[in-house]
């Protein structure tokens, strides 16, 4: 990465982590502060708030005009991690353990309460004039990434999911939040109804960008890079974007050769039969073609922004994302 | 109850009722909305959206203008019903299954959730020259109501609890949210600071009462009259108001005997004996003081009002609480 975008990002997150700090003002009582400043300060890439903070600088905002948002923005993030990972019984999170684990499921219940409830304090904490329109935006998305939530667990016990189903889940779980991020980084700058419009559509698709990525790394990358299992998804039984995609369109034999696939032991060989069993069927090439369609109109929607550094390092960033391998 | 006034009542009940599902405006996924309409359609006293709509009207301000303000508190309070009963282990609420006992953890994990973000949806369609303000005040009382419920949950691992340290937790848990609903009411009606002032101190008082009365009637009330077991507190080793004064101010001796009648069965002939041990050392009489205490504060506080038909609804409130024997 270009030494001067790295440095700026790295100080974006260093504010951004002050600030929800400096909103999470108390330490009393114990067993719900200590867990929510163990989540607030695990790390992260933080890539929320510097979107946010990115689009409102390339709009022409000052970035400490935005940081509550900033914060408040991370915060809902953590927040569903930290209730996601009691529902999803993970043991780890960020390199750690989760909060659920290091100390109990009441207590991390309580501490992603908090973080939800805190995230609306630091809202109300950015400009007067703009509260109103932001917590409307701010609750309708909170609300999609439950319902996305829900969606995914019910998902997990529905034996047929379709590729569009899979699509408005990820949108929910994941897109609307970074569109969210996006889109008040444009209504604190300003902008005007299209950029915000624009802004939040490309946050949208960013998301399903991620997504559409995370599930064919699974299958494609190499370990090294992956920094956990390749296969893992398969090997959980889970509905990745080429594994719907395979059911959906698939011959007999091939579904049949699948299933003989997964059934047994699933070790580096067979997700090697699996990946050619996928590209047979086409079903590689159709989410990377997806894939292209969404990054291609991420480029479209940041063409609205002027031309600025912070506009250019947006752009500098869809480039990274196209190319990331882990 | 006055017939008059309990038609008013259920009146208001049932305009907030009507305005949670007008909020909620959405029905899938199914297991996010099943369980939330299944909470806010469950009845309860709804005490603290009338609290706020009758200091409104009692201000001079029409109650449509209030709805908005008054779903989100009660939403709020679902919302910490919904996952306390899940830290508590409680089958039962409001008569009915709790969510995760009828459906499971994760929904009810997910709904609460869901409660609680309708509830700053809710907040969203208040005045918006009121919004920022509200937000600032509404997500600091339910970051008490969050301290509140971790301290109760350390409390029941802890050896030693002070009165004062009791006092402190049921300001939070209980205190905080009354004290916003009438606090709400009062700045949506316009009202002046002593009047904001004075009517979040009426509902914080109002909180504390509710609880020592509870803690009384645990123990003095008849069983028809509670609708569940007398002594239930005791049984379970609950840390009550009269239980903390005992420890704090009964002789060894009569320390001695409390521990020997709590060690084995506890039925109704040893909580009569309590009941004869706690007197004896004043604990009910102090608790009874107390009590008096409060609802003089609460009486006081109501003067700042001017006179009208909501504000003798809400001493007449007071009387119905100071007789309160269920």
């Amino acid at each position: 990465m270009d030494n001067l975008l790295e440095e700026k990002l790295k100080h974006l997150r260093q504010l951004t982590e002050e600030q929800m700090l400096a909103i999470i003002d108390k330490s009393f009582p114990c067993y719900l502060y200590d867990p929510m400043r163990y989540v607030v300060t695990a790390g992260g890439k933080k890539l929320r708030p510097l979107l946010l903070l990115m689009v409102c600088e390339a709009l022409g905002e000052s970035i400490s005009h935005a940081l509550p948002a900033a914060a408040a923005i991370e915060m809902v993030h953590d927040f569903s991690l930290v209730h996601d990972d009691i529902m999803d019984h993970d043991d780890l999170r960020r390199g750690r353990l989760t909060v659920h684990k290091k100390w109990d499921e009441s207590v991390a219940i309580l501490a992603g309460d908090g973080l939800l409830v805190y995230a609306f304090r630091a809202l109300s904490r950015c400009p007067p004039q703009v509260v109103p329109r932001l917590l409307d935006m701010f609750s309708s998305s909170i609300i999609a990434v439950c319902e996305g939530q829900s969606l995914d667990k019910t998902f997990e016990q529905q034996d047929q999911v379709s590729l569009q189903e899979y699509k408005e889940m990820i949108l929910l779980k994941t897109g609307k939040l970074f569109g969210l991020s996006c889109e008040m980084g444009a209504v604190l700058a300003n902008g005007n109804q299209d950029q915000v419009d624009a802004m939040r559509s490309f946050g949208e698709h960013l998301g399903t960008v991620f997504q559409i990525q995370d599930d064919l790394l699974d299958l494609t990358a190499t370990e090294m890079n992956l920094g956990k299992d390749v296969g893992s998804d398969i090997k959980e039984g889970k509905k990745t974007w080429p594994v719907l995609h395979f059911i959906q369109h698939a011959r007999p034999d091939q579904l049949q050769a699948f299933e003989r696939l997964t059934n047994g032991h699933v070790g580096p060989d067979q997700i090697l039969e699996i990946v050619e069993l996928f590209s047979k069927a086409g079903s590689i090439q159709a989410a990377e073609q997806s894939l292209r369609q969404e990054l291609e109109t991420l480029r479209n929607a940041l063409q609205i922004l002027p031309d600025n550094q912070a506009s250019a390092a947006l752009r500098q960033i869809v480039a990274l994302i196209e190319k990331r391998d882990r």
